[in-house]
């Protein structure tokens, strides 16, 4: 407990249950957003209440440049957000190509220089079983990667990659971050961006049943 | 052999040479090279050259927010890049946080988009022991990480990293350029970036004696 930490913050309710768990484990939190040319952008403004909120010492937005490699339907506009669940086998079009990697890696950088122990990411494997990178045996292999890859790892000093929700679905995040009043009205999850959540979309739709299951309300105000 | 490889070329000789190998191994070149607001900007210039030179499918140019983190001498233009030979024990002030793991990153999403089967990286370990992420147990483990992290891999089309010159020293690398006819008076090594290279600086002088030991003369101009 204790100690400093880089959460990595995107303005989605995921996150924002991660930042409020690592803030309960005592630690004094390095915030790191990725403006990747998503088009959920009201994410990002998202992602500072949220940062502001939890009150972190520092908060970096990174500009990447993902949207050059295009191959997901979250950063190439010539590719359709699907409306409705997605079907539950295969990687799902929303996948960016290796993006929890680059998303880590500058992690690890930054925590080299700030002098943090702990990567803090809200990834989770239940419902979206598909994506590998959100898969436990891959943050052990990063995990074995980075204890190898930077100085302070060498020098004795690892930083350790906590992935505190990986094993929860939608609603037990829900009732997570309803225990540790995650201010869940900050949160965006909505992949169209409009100025409420369009209710449709394949988030809109798994963060709505999460709420349900948890028996919660969505603070957040939805056009449908 | 044959395929198709992601090549990281930075513009110095050791990316210069392995692209060759890449080459002479059949692959068809998707070169990448980083903008990271290194001192050594003349760099980029050189990168250009030589994937023109070995009439590369596609280049992409990766503007990245390294600079951001400071914390080396490469990037932190507070810091002072030293003159003559670092000692040989420890890290070297020239080490950049994160560094190969941010761009092997960056590689593993342009390859899975490209559809490349092998990402090269000109890293080496002999004269610069000191830096952690240019050994080869730090490649081993991020070829174990890129194994579970992209949608290629997880479908049995796994990445492969290939370091071809990991163990070779400066002369080694020359010789291995010479062979190949890599250009090397399109290759830029210095960290001072001036008009002609300074022939002072710690890469300066490694390349020299590299050049030195192989029998060859380096067709690059020195102020010195």
């Amino acid at each position: 407990m204790g100690g400093k930490a880089v959460c990595l913050v995107s303005g989605g309710m995921d996150s924002a249950v991660t930042v409020a768990i690592a803030k309960a484990e005592g630690r004094e939190i390095y915030a790191l957003t990725f403006d990747y040319g998503q088009r959920h952008r009201r994410e990002v403004e998202c992602a500072k209440s949220i940062v502001r909120h939890y009150k972190a010492k520092e908060h970096r937005t990174l500009k990447i440049d993902l949207a050059l490699f295009g191959g997901s339907a979250l950063t190439d506009r010539r590719m359709k957000v699907p409306k409705g669940r997605q079907k539950a086998d295969g990687i799902p079009v929303t996948y960016v190509p290796a993006r929890n990697t680059i998303f880590l890696s500058y992690a690890l950088a930054y925590a080299e220089v700030a002098g943090a122990d702990h990567i803090y990411i809200g990834a989770n494997h239940i419902d979206y079983s598909g994506y590998p990178d959100c898969r436990p045996e891959y943050f052990a292999a990063f995990q074995r990667m980075a204890d190898l890859a930077t100085k302070r790892s060498v020098e004795g000093m690892p930083v350790k990659i906590m992935t505190p929700i990986i094993g929860l679905n939608k609603a037990g995040i829900v009732r997570k971050g309803i225990e540790l009043d995650v201010p869940f009205e900050l949160t965006w999850s909505c992949y169209e961006g409009a100025r409420k959540a369009c209710g449709r979309c394949d988030s809109c739709l798994l963060r709505l049943k999460g709420f349900s299951q948890a028996g919660a309300e969505d603070p957040v105000e939805y056009e449908v």
